[in-house]
């Protein structure tokens, strides 16, 4: 590989974080470890496996989607998005939008349309609270130092990143790149998991707690934010056949072991995270000088590796 | 359209402003404006024009991406490139890497190989000082109000997302999404322009002041960001069969009239780019009840419009 193109290789990759600089010896100080080191240096106990009764496979013609659900967010809609994916429901359905910076969307494209809308299957609720915010009593917050324009405190829950209020004791997901969240009308409490939403672009965080957040994608981001744009100025394609085809999404517990993609996230509360988030916020190396001394929540890399 | 899809339009588009909630004869109060409605209603004092000497057009096979140019902030990388665009340099060469939620790259994948590499067209310059920042003696800068953990001050010089530093009086181009700057190795004055990446996803501030940045997509970024990714770590593509084709890179100004893309953008430092930032910092309509009460920096919006 050439000089540029590794020079460039580090302009992404090696993050930093500082170690002894005196050598008892005399020696060189050692290189600063980058965030990619401490990941694969961390520890079995720093991974955590991902359940496959919380995770969902979407399906598309290019590849997998596994997307990590977040029941302790909105236990409702997950449990709704559980009974419909056990129904089918999405399967042959569609990304019906695409729009640049913001969201893909995806679902029943005719979904409110009496006699066009696919019939939602056997036990899914019709109607669920709105879940914008949880309390966050008793909930473990793996709290980020960082200032933050749009909460007073950030951080990760349930391995989700996340913002917190401690004066009114709420918590809630916050609209990072690859978040899930469900579609819903005016009223807070009109959606009910069926359409769904992904962030492809910056982080459009002044949806937070506006709306329920169900999970994330932790593999195949790069399937769906692939998917072409729609027309200005809401990026709905305007013709079915514009729309992409979902095969199928099912909850990874329904799927054979064999067709199972196992996954290992990597615990925001492990030594190593920690460590892999400074190095990345204050990164210094051959290709980088100047330590940036912050890091935004939805700059925060959450590592997934293949279960070993 | 059904109801659902109209209030996710509403998800998109209607950020509002407050207007006087009183009326005179005690009748409802106005609805507030939105952000659409303010830019809407904008007058023509408001906008600038492209200048086509600034401008470049990047030709796809899929169409076409308007590049506005930031010789403020890089006047010898920018020089450079309109030498390169002016030689054709470009032309027939790719997009070689492109990495989710980070940056698509182009220019010659052989670059830096004896024999291989692309010549520069006459009047390139095969180096130049790095360009990180600038004074910001003389500079307008349209300062935002809000808070940003990666800078002193964030806001707008020259219609580029920017931040400053008073202490230092240096002002430099934030890697905003649709942000073009010039790859390099680890020598700071190792890029020339001939190297280019645009940013396409959430924001990488820690970027900013560590590399050349010359200018923003302005048009069209919805045919770079959808260029299939590229394996991991760095999305270079493996084959060369799998890099995107670059029909041409050209200046607007040395392409036939008849064949440009007249556009305008809406002044940073007019009412109506300040009332709409500000319908978008506190939105509340039918579907947002709860005001953000903040915008970052890389979330405020850059109308684009068709010269009239």
């Amino acid at each position: 590989m050439t000089a540029m193109r590794h020079a460039l290789l580090a302009f992404a990759v090696a993050a930093t974080i500082a170690v002894p600089a005196i050598a008892a010896d005399g020696a060189q100080p050692p290189k600063r470890k980058s965030a990619q080191e401490i990941i694969d240096a961390a520890p079995a106990s720093a991974w955590r496996s991902l359940d496959p009764a919380n995770t969902l496979y979407m399906e598309l013609p290019s590849g997998r989607v596994v997307i990590e659900l977040a029941p302790g967010f909105a236990p409702e809609h997950v449990a709704n998005i559980k009974a419909m994916a056990k129904g089918g429901f999405w399967d042959g359905l569609t990304i019906y939008r695409s729009q640049d910076n913001f969201v893909v969307q995806f679902g029943d494209p005719d979904g409110e349309e009496a006699g066009k809308a696919k019939p939602y299957p056997a036990g899914t609720r019709t109607h669920l609270p709105a879940e914008f915010t949880r309390s966050d009593k008793g909930v473990r917050f793996d709290r980020l130092p960082d200032v933050d324009g749009w909460a007073p405190q950030v951080g990760f829950a349930d391995g989700m990143p996340a913002a917190r209020d401690p004066k009114t004791g709420k918590l809630w997901m916050a609209h990072c790149y690859g978040v899930l969240g469900a579609g819903r009308n005016s009223a807070p409490d009109s959606s009910i998991g069926a359409e769904l939403y992904v962030v492809i672009g910056q982080a459009p965080r002044a949806l937070d707690h506006q709306l329920t957040v169900v999970g994330r994608v932790v593999k195949g981001m790069e399937l769906l934010s692939v998917t072409p744009r729609g027309p200005a100025p809401m990026g709905f394609y305007e013709k079915p056949e514009q729309r992409a085809p979902i095969v199928s999404i099912k909850l990874a517990s329904e799927v054979p072991e064999a067709q199972r993609t196992p996954l290992q996230l990597l615990r925001t509360d492990s030594q190593a995270f920690i460590d892999a988030t400074e190095a990345r916020r204050n990164r210094v190396d051959d290709f980088y000088t100047q330590p940036a001394g912050h890091i935004d929540l939805c700059n925060v890399s959450l590592p997934v590796r293949p279960a070993p």
